[in-house]
């Protein structure tokens, strides 16, 4: 059983919610607990051995945490996620595959584009593929999308390089659900055309960040970040070939850890509970 | 304050070892916990805040965990540590330089060498060398190397690029004490001269591996490892430098959990609470 | 343009290919050269601007280096692969995802499995799958696999994750063509169930190594290597999972440096002119 | 013998530089060319084995190369550097063992701080050590600077954390001769107190970038540029340790490249023959 629990921090969390377990005689296998003292906030992950009814033990372990707790006991196990795109076919392939043969820990939904060029793709692995283009009133074209998102009612929403910028009505019906792949760089160029920037900066890293979406474009919590080596024999479509393969790499990690409950939210941070 | 723990497992544990530092008035700040379920192993760490008598908090913790329970509160903050050296400055000059500036997490109470080639730049850092050669009688000479160590009571003994085996008496009069750093490669070559058979066969990393030292040789538990990347341009002499960065690097990072009390021990295998 | 040249070391090569160069009025982009001193060999990979006759600058090449010279002018630009598979998936979808959107830099001629578990997968790609399975009669079963490949021509034979061991007359038939992906650690297993036997060493790391293969089995020149971190908290299957990632990864690695024509092989080395 | 040109491009280059070896009787044992097709700029590294008199090599090089080449045939191998401190030891000492030990590729002249508190350490290895506080009179501070490095006439001036900022006076008196080691994040942090930023983004992965100083702060050519993993555990402490480790790593990686002869500087992008 996988039990994730967050609040107010205060002291005897743990020994309360440890002796719950005791009792119900599970065996904490592996646990791990962060408090993050300036917000006073309280994070744990368990893993625990043995069986017991999961509404009465989160129940019990309910009345010994402070109100507005989040508490989920064994986490939703077959989730299911909604993707959207828009061209790049690099981060939708590879969760695709991971999809088809069992190993994404989540079920796609459908995928949604703004074009129909990664129809094919998805019709391949018999997943269901929306278009839904945004013509000249974007805003009708957004409310499209989230009714179409919520006939799904998925777990998350993965925006595997989807090219337009979400309004707050769409941020706030998803909150702590959208997830970003976002290429960003060392040091980090805003605007149009990042690789042809990074490209006449000569930097040496290129890099990727996965993040829940907020308001603040692309300032979300931060999930995983990597980067990649370049270096002055790599054209701008070199740049963004390599960008290319560590935005997958970086997606897919960020997913995986996000799909096995190992991801936390609170305010604008992530506490990842990686193994 | 820091608490280790490690012990047989059983259900209850963490229950009841929570609940005497919630009634100490403690509050749990980072907790790291795991079982080996295979060798029913438990091992924690924990940083509280608040303030308790040591004393008395290990001796209520004994009371509820197995007989024969590793307990640590607030292990020795000021550490002291003796280094074994050869000919090879590199793993020595780092360790002396935080020694120096204080941000090794302990202090080199000596430096033993079987040659006196490092004496000088142990001079330089006011750090007493001793150098014990080994001459034909090399039992003789480890007694010697084991009555000096002993004058200083380290905590822990690390083996910076020491050349010499080590007899069982030696490794057991120092159990789970001994750190070595070794040469090893992708994949891995044994006996004589790693580099050149690392460049015959080509391999495109190289690699090094921080251990506690058994009486198998370069088989005791794993601290830390990593690889730097090396190609068809690197002479033999351009892997040995590319070793040694990579051997200096590797050995900080082992010292740097080790003294951090990250570092649990059981069996051939370690446990790395790391940060 | 790409030119390609492996000889016989000797004073004034690169001024003689260099000046051909120059009196066909192509401008050099990029040059990279080595020599093996050890073994008196020249590698050359050259990048140029212009245009000229293929086959008239390989003759003029030809007569300024040693016999038996290696030289491409434009190597094959469309390059075919055949690969052969058992049972996992996870380098196989890798490769079809980039040849499907053409990003792969050589096109898959047909997939090979001794078992029938991905065929649905190829099919799915309109990829020609071929069963053969290993009957009681191994060599009569390589021989079916022999003839197969060969109707297809291939410039390369992939082993992704193909689970049998070839016969030295399979790997004399395609020399210097077969490319196998293999799971090497830190320190290296050899024999069955090598991530049980990582497991029980505790490493910290595990890696993947891509290779040409000759008759001494895993012992073929070395294309590319990477590691993956791991730790006391990961199973064997958790061991397993990163495994197949940094398979995946090493092997798209491999591929793309020798279908970019960046790979030189000579006896057990490579010399990888990578950018 | 180490050859390093660069120039404006035209076809021929190579031809005519490398006919120039050959009739010297020297071979090419490691060449590394490279254009810059956009700004129509050649660069080149040539590892030569053979001897021949270095001046009369150059001039006929000389010859055959456009006006303004920068050629250097056996550039100073016994180069000397001036570093500049202000409190932070850690890059400072790791440059100070490799010239204690003869592997820096370059002796330290001395070392220059704006506070005295890195004296001892340079005492500690007979290096001088100057202090030149800044006053209110900065340009006054700054003369006395650019006088005293002067008198050592270096190759190269080395920022080791030095934490003022240089005029524009200084920079084009010492043009890409100063190297620079800064703390960059991804996504980037400027302004006061990047690690505090850092810690309340809560980025993933903190980094470092070693460049050539130019009168835009923080702009210059980047030579060389790595990061290092951190998580929601590491404190803002945390983050500066691990900062500085990864700052000593890039910059020591840095010095090896330019010290080697391996970077070249055209405009505000650096060409990095690295092996």
């Amino acid at each position: 059983m996988i039990i994730i629990i967050q609040c107010k921090d205060h002291i005897g969390l743990v020994s309360d919610i440890s002796r719950i377990l005791s009792e119900a005689g599970l065996n904490i296998i592996s646990m791990r607990e962060h408090v993050d003292k300036a917000e006073v906030r309280f994070f744990m992950r368990l893993e625990v051995d043995g069986f017991a009814d999961e509404v009465e033990l989160e129940d019990k372990i309910r009345k010994v945490v402070p109100e507005g707790a989040i508490i989920q006991v064994n986490p939703v196990p077959d989730k299911k996620i909604v993707i959207l795109v828009t061209k790049e076919y690099h981060c939708l392939a590879d969760i695709l595959i991971r999809n088809n043969f069992g190993t994404l820990g989540a079920s796609v939904a459908c995928v949604i584009g703004n074009h129909d060029i990664l129809e094919k793709i998805c019709v391949r692995f018999d997943v269901p593929f929306f278009m839904i283009s945004y013509g000249e009133d974007a805003k009708s074209s957004e409310n499209q999308l989230i009714n179409k998102i919520q006939e799904h009612n998925p777990d998350y929403i993965v925006l595997a390089k989807f090219m337009r910028i979400l309004s707050p009505v769409f941020v706030s019906e998803f909150r702590n659900k959208i997830i970003n792949i976002h290429h960003s760089f060392l040091p980090a160029f805003a605007g149009a055309n990042p690789y042809r920037q990074a490209f006449e900066r000569g930097v040496k890293l290129i890099g990727a960040t996965a993040h829940f979406v907020t308001d603040d474009l692309d300032e979300g919590p931060i999930i995983a970040q990597q980067i990649i080596p370049v270096n002055h024999s790599f054209t701008v479509l070199d740049m963004v070939r390599s960008g290319k393969e560590i935005e997958t790499a970086v997606l897919a990690k960020a997913l995986r850890l996000v799909l096995n409950d190992r991801v936390f939210v609170y305010k604008n941070k992530t506490v990842v509970f990686d193994n």
